[in-house]
């Protein structure tokens, strides 16, 4: 049974992203010219205890709630998740 | 054809990830006593020019590179790249 949710959290796309601004313009003066453009986000892997009593909510709306409430800042993030 | 690398970066497993635990904290005492562990990694997108010459080394060379020498620190840090 799944027991992993791995999450992503990006900005959206037409917020500025300083910290990718500052990673490409390290690869660029460091020889990475084919480098357009970098967008920085989190990676977050949560854990699950296993659900013995089968009658717990089911992961994916744990994580999606977990994921809007706590791991990101809905009005200029965006979120993925995945379960594994 | 492939221009864009999603990459990433995560504490290697037996490394103490500070941030993942201070989130896990947050959340048991948010409610969410489901979940028995977290890790916190980045997320980085990188974005590529055409390949106008079709000379270039592969997409996935570079990538790898620029994970190993710029994003990640391979002391602490494990990298897995996504290629689209």
């Amino acid at each position: 049974m799944a027991k992993k949710a791995f999450i992503k959290v990006v900005l959206k796309e037409e917020v500025l992203d300083p910290q990718g601004k500052a990673v490409l313009s390290v690869l660029k003066s460091s020889g990475y010219g084919n480098v357009k453009d970098v967008r920085v986000g989190k990676y977050i892997e949560l854990d699950f205890n296993e659900d013995k009593s089968g009658k717990r909510r089911p992961l994916e709306e744990e994580a999606e709630e977990i994921s809007e409430k706590v791991l990101s800042n809905p009005l200029i993030e965006e979120f993925s998740i995945e379960i594994k």
